[in-house]
């Protein structure tokens, strides 16, 4: 077998933890997971990876050199390789985690949050390749984004460019239930802004619906995704109105760094064109004429299982 | 005298170019004007320029030696060398002034459009220098922007990034009487803007005001500006409500490329506190956290008539 430069990517998430052993195309030998939450102690957690990790270096020791170890995680921050008051992790305050997974597996470790490596990946492995200029949203529980200007992640000034989710899309609307900024994009446009927005529609209108046989609780935006499949009307009402925020927020980013394409990843993806379709419209019709038409909105081509641990990969290959 | 490397800025205006030899370290040796609409053909324009700006490099042959030419014009493309589609020139269509210029004057030449020079200019010679991430927002009878991210001028794919005036800050909102976007940051925060807002609070209410003693076409930003001085409430509320939405609009700025400063230039900037300390309120107030009293928001530091000059020269120095 041929030998090539591996690398590790490791996300971190709330729940899980997932890692895998990368080929410099974009391959996954092999990965693995272990549970976060079940680490009270960072250490412990570090010292699980280990071993886990070093067993999958072995499996495959005759694939090629091991690179160096990337880590994906919320709140990462690339320049001081610490995980900063995550709000979903149980690890609190500031966790300098480059520094103990580095010291303990002795190889190269680099550390970004979630959708900055996921942008990465998209440029390294996926539909990005080869941009220079492109704006990766993340939909999943947050809303999450990477942005590339010139061929290079955007960190800003401090390491925390890219909050995109956060900013205002709608004046004086809906409050966020975490930041209580309102109107902001992530309040419309995660998994859980469009539960909001399924709860508002079917408060605000008395005609009928699938969505009304089930309890408040168990109304998810996968359930509303097979209802709007099944024809239901105020289920495709919901992916109608929050394809028009997508579309007009993402407006507003083609306007400040006219991006080539805008990459959609993330599991709210998974609705497809009934979110595709309207994100275009309102995006388009928001646009200056200049910049109508020029702009390629996709989805990810990624697997969305493997994305996370790709980007992770990826940032191995921004350690110099 | 010792010699020293010298630029020519070209700023061309609607009305009127302005063109000026200046040092590296950012002085006006001598400027000049021509009435941009005495030129009816492009050629004759360039002529005219071509022997005034001579005048000039001979009064100061012994300064130093010339590098280069650059040129600051609306609809300007750095990438193309073209002035695009200007709608507030009477040269219509593509103009390719960069070769036009170069031609003539035997000296390599560089066009941006105006916003991106002063941002160059702020760069080079004012309040932005060692900055690598800021934004510059140019308040005149429109809202124009230039944006660095990591050192360096954002173009986009096609060089027509940093549009930040057209960017939707209020849904819904006033409708733009050129680009007939709704609710942009331009429809509200430009001198046109602000002369909207108050023939608006004129109208919504019946209070006194100083400004009811002008017919509402003389009614200018810096009328408004006088009255609120003189302790006029419309006038003071006008101002409130632009520093509001211009602040709100700073904040999703920041939460895209997390800058270091905020620079405020044109002519809008001569309100000073009246529309600083309102857009700081609200920008702060709409940050996430961990942006929060993390970005300096400040007026340009270069003077408002040598800053178009000095802009457009320290294009020269993006020649390589």
């Amino acid at each position: 077998m041929e030998l090539t430069t591996l690398s590790i990517g490791i996300d971190v998430g709330g729940t899980n933890t997932k890692f895998g052993l990368v080929t410099a195309d974009g391959k996954i030998l092999e990965q693995g997971r272990i549970k976060t939450t079940d680490y009270a102690d960072i250490s412990a957690f570090v010292e699980a990876l280990h071993q886990q990790v070093s067993l999958l270096i072995q499996n495959h020791a005759d694939s090629g050199t091991v690179k160096g170890i990337g880590i994906g995680a919320p709140n990462g921050n690339y320049f001081t390789g610490c995980i900063e008051h995550a709000p979903n992790l149980h690890w609190k305050g500031i966790v300098p985690i480059v520094q103990l997974v580095a010291d303990k597996f002795q190889l190269p470790c680099v550390l970004n949050n979630d959708a900055k490596a996921a942008a990465l990946g998209e440029h390294k492995y996926g539909s990005a390749k080869g941009l220079k200029d492109f704006i990766m949203i993340t939909l999943g529980t947050g809303v999450g984004s990477g942005i590339f200007v010139n061929g290079s992640l955007v960190y800003g000034d401090k390491g925390n460019a890219g909050e995109l989710g956060h900013t205002v899309v709608r004046y004086n609307g809906r409050t966020h239930w975490s930041t209580g900024l309102k109107g902001t994009l992530e309040a419309y446009c995660s998994a859980t802004g469009i539960v909001l927005t399924a709860q508002e529609m079917l408060d605000q209108s008395t005609s009928d619906s699938l969505l009304r046989k089930y309890p408040k609780e168990e109304i998810t935006s996968k359930l509303i995704y097979d209802c709007a499949l099944q024809g239901d009307q105020i289920a495709n009402n919901i992916f109608a109105f929050t394809g028009q925020v997508l579309g007009e927020a993402l407006a507003n980013f083609v306007m400040f760094s006219s991006p080539e394409a805008i990459i959609l990843f993330g599991g709210v993806r998974s609705a497809g064109d009934l979110l595709m379709n309207p994100t275009k419209e309102y995006m388009e019709k928001n646009l200056l004429t200049t910049f109508k038409g020029q702009v390629q909105l996709m989805f990810s081509s990624l697997n969305l299982d493997d994305a996370a641990i790709l980007g992770a990969a990826a940032l191995v290959y921004t350690l110099t």
